[in-house]
């Protein structure tokens, strides 16, 4: 992207980059916080059917106004970027237009649950010479990359086995587990793109196993509870454990073993408190949740899409990415529905 | 604070506290980054000679304009709060300024190296009844106030033992440190106020030892490691550890010795990551310093300054706890430099 | 066993128990070191082909003599107790000879690689009314059986995944690998072993992957690298991780998920130390090796050995435990072979 | 002591080192069971005036035999080095009866409480070129060793700060207390030879201050909570924190500022198992006392003596550690009796 030809980007006399806000729900909330403390961006639009909460949002911004559509939006010559935060049946309609109208997108996880989407969202941001970022923002979390660079720089040898552990907290609503196109697309493939990432390579073999515990859970067809086991050709297994009811509070962790060494991730807690008594010692939970323990990584997500837009770095997920990352979900659910291990073709 | 009558204060017709910031430093970018990020609060003016930084800041609001002196800022009728970040020497003119105009302080620390400085801006407080926070953060950092919390509600018993460390990180310039009043006064206070808090009373003893290991502090005719020894009524000790250049990182520990049992608040990492090779466990150093050890603080504890001007909440530090941490400060360097223990008069 | 008929065993005057050891090797050196700090053991016979070695440990001890064979030590009408430290191949004989001659045996993993010839020593003990003990040595681990107890005790709710790494270090000679019945039983049977002894059921399926990094081993079709899946009838999920090459130290640990919360067993570091540089926090590699990681376990254990002869307690793993154990290991090998899930019978 | 003219000691045929254990209390407890495992040592004697509890341990070795007096066990011609664990008031007596028979002496700490009878128990090793080893154990500690390793290689640069915590758990018997020597010398006098031990200098002024929370303590004129800070040429400060009564655990604690890093030695817990629940994060306490913490060290201590015995290390301890150590603990006491700062003159 960086070495590609001239961006067709609109510069904003002030030199901030001028954005509309998409979606007005809990991971919007997250984003207005981080675009109206980040002086790079200029908020122009805040974009919901629900114009008292959009209204009320776009106050906090000297240039903001709400809008109803997409559509009003992208008609502002001088917008340049579009965060998009509706729900998942929104996004290829809002991405696709957005990019049409040449406006770099940076749009939550994932751009779709179907393949064909996902492929003509990135066709299009190639024809228009525009960006499209996809927010999995583990690979902004400083931990993550971390990790990341840890493997990449060959601190521990050639990689062997990846685990990953993403144990939900609390258990989210019905209502929502309804729209989240099951544990497979919507935990899991944060964990599968974590794989990839740190592995540089698709695997070829899926084995995955679930239960649902939470029998409101099992009525949707879905799973509270799953394994998965990949398998790759360089002699590589990664195994990730989901689940969506970690008491104990939010649980995200990674480790790989390489020949040379072993590197982890682990979980944060919200103070350093140690309290010693005859009982023994005591710490804080793991954090909430995703808005706490992603809080710093959401604010550093958005400033690379500042540097993305800006051309000075490619979108941290590309077009691949995306695209293995949901045939590996599909994979991997259809194993746990069918019992049988799944060959992946790609 | 909010049980005494009513304040005397104006309200701005949003409903957000109309804020003016003093003071374009270090200190003050973090308070202005928080200001922003929070809207409880609208900015209306940034305070400095220097007219340039102050436009910048203030072009990132859009109620906020550009001034050179204080006064300016007092002129403005609805202006409801001050956040001081100027130099120490600066303090007592602007609070006693802003308290006359019925305006909200909240002041950096301290808020003057001279008792009777101190006493006479707590007095205008209360004679305008007009509210003045002088802001220790650890008062409002969540590790500190966890810590407070298990002391107050009893989980360790009777307080027998309190340790403090404060090593900073990096060593400050020269420069800085001419004007900075000196360890005892400008690492030191703050935990001597963290003693206070915890113990609730005030040493009757205090002796000090001091050495200057880099040349050009000692040629300041000040300390950069300090060993500080409190003795109270109740027979509680306090040990205070100060020294200026922890190359690990920002260090800044507190521990507790109860009867029942003992708690400690410890120090922060960048990251999460572990790296684990036939060398051993490797972890990050600690945060750099404390705009990012206190990174969340600082934003809580503006929020603490809004309930403070709201008058939801009186202030967290009282004139007293201001005035006993001068004296006792004064009282650790006096016994450094006579090489005898000092008995403290209040 | 506790309250079955009279143990026919017989007293030694002490009241200590006339013990032989059986091989001396190097598992039987740390056997050798416990018997002899144990007073409720007194060593009679030191039993190996090799008789300088058998001498040479022999005379550590006033009661003790060298001898050969487990017949001559079986002689004597005293002994009350056999430690079987000798290759897995004479396990059965051994086993069976000391119970015949009503000598209640301890037997290092694995009894027998075959089911049946488990059943047969199994079924002879019952027999001659004699306890067998299988000397998995996680049973008498402090960490699991602190975890196990967590986890018996309803403290972290129904059990939902059980997740185990054994990662061996140093790699074991090719010599050994040759004869260690490969790493599914030498390694994988402990894991299996404690996922039976927390989760309380058998898995009906199981998937397993393995890989050779090292050529040496997969020349002898054996795998260095493996990660198994267990299903459960209650919904449980087990995953064990394998690996030959942890060199950053031995590397075992336990987690344990549960509907009300999480429990992990870690691993132990050599010293307590912790060194801050610029560079960050560095601490201790985990424990070289099993003698390190267990050594006060083997000691917990042999005393476990001694309760288990004077009649105090069972024996810690039941026939079933060593025999489901067994069938799992082959069941998860096949998989590993084949490629495809096997359903366990049992 | 290595390089010195050959020791006249005399060899036992087996090789193993034939040894008196002499006071049969708790500490020589845990002495038998690591003479015990120790094959480099022989036990010939107990010695104890209680000869029941004498005879009992000499009947767990082939050779050893219970005797009420050192002198019986000075008789044999043989006896190369002794282990005295007898009460305190005992110790220059039965060293210099050992050591004029040629015995090397391991004597637990403190050799004495006076000044004048530490110089004559070293005088009399220097005059029967005789080993006499001060059994202060964190010299034989393996993290003990690792910090003071790290603190030699100037890992961490120059010393600035020592601090070290000694925290007892459970409180001793008041029965002990009265016999103690009190808690400068029964617990500082650990952790003011650590001092020495890590900065290889010796203070110039001491202050302390002590409070006594017990009034069962108090009323000894001792103290149960005591604070010591010790100033030296260097520039090096070191403080150290004692309690009776630390409830939850065994808590000693060693850490080191230096200009290059910083170095601790922390606490040992009985299990590496932690319990993640809604309330938070749960360990294992601190161990339970000295003999739990240092079961390990005691062991190495021993070891230590054999190479002693046969001239292949020095004591790590000399006379001028031993000496030193009694002086600073006197001249800390005198300082928390007066409340004044004492200069202190070897």
């Amino acid at each position: 992207m960086s070495s590609g030809p001239e961006l067709k980007q609109r510069k904003a006399d002030s030199g901030a980059i001028p954005v509309a806000l998409v979606g007005a729900g809990r991971i919007g909330a997250v984003h207005l916080k981080n675009i109206l403390a980040n002086p790079r961006f200029e908020l122009r639009f805040v974009v919901d059917i629900n114009m008292q909460v959009a209204q009320e949002w776009a106050s906090r911004s000297p240039h903001a106004k709400a809008v109803a559509t997409i559509e009003e939006a992208l008609q502002d010559k001088e917008l340049r970027a579009v965060v998009i935060c509706s729900p998942t049946a929104n996004h290829p309609d809002a991405i696709l237009k957005s990019l049409r109208a040449h406006v770099a997108v940076m749009c939550e996880k994932p751009i779709s649950f179907k393949v064909k989407e996902i492929d003509e969202c990135y066709e299009e941001a190639k024809k228009q010479n525009t960006p499209l970022l996809c927010a999995y923002q583990r690979r902004s979390d400083p931990s993550c990359r971390a990790l990341k660079e840890a493997c990449a720089s060959g601190k521990v040898g050639q990689l062997q086995i990846v685990r990953t552990i993403s144990r939900d907290h609390p258990v989210p609503t019905i209502a929502y587990l309804k729209i989240s196109g099951k544990i497979f697309h919507d935990c899991g493939s944060h964990d599968l793109d974590v794989c990839r990432w740190l592995l540089g390579e698709d695997p070829t073999e899926v084995f995955a196993v679930g239960s649902a515990f939470n029998p409101e859970i099992g009525a949707l067809h879905d799973w509270d509870t799953v394994m998965i086991t990949l398998k790759y050709a360089s002699g590589a297994i990664a195994s990730v454990d989901l689940a969506r009811n970690a008491v104990y509070g939010y649980d995200q962790r990674i480790e790989v073993l390489g020949s040379q060494g072993m590197v982890q991730a682990n979980n944060k807690q919200n103070t350093t408190v140690t309290l010693a008594t005859e009982n023994g010692l005591h710490t804080d939970p793991f954090l909430y949740s995703f808005p706490q323990r992603y809080s710093e990584t959401y604010a550093l997500e958005l400033d690379h899409f500042a540097n993305v837009v800006e051309g000075k770095e490619p979108p941290r997920l590309s077009h691949a990415d995306v695209r293995a990352v949901a045939i590996v979900a599909d994979a991997a659910e259809r194993s746990c529905e069918t019992g049988q291990k799944v060959h992946i073709k790609y």
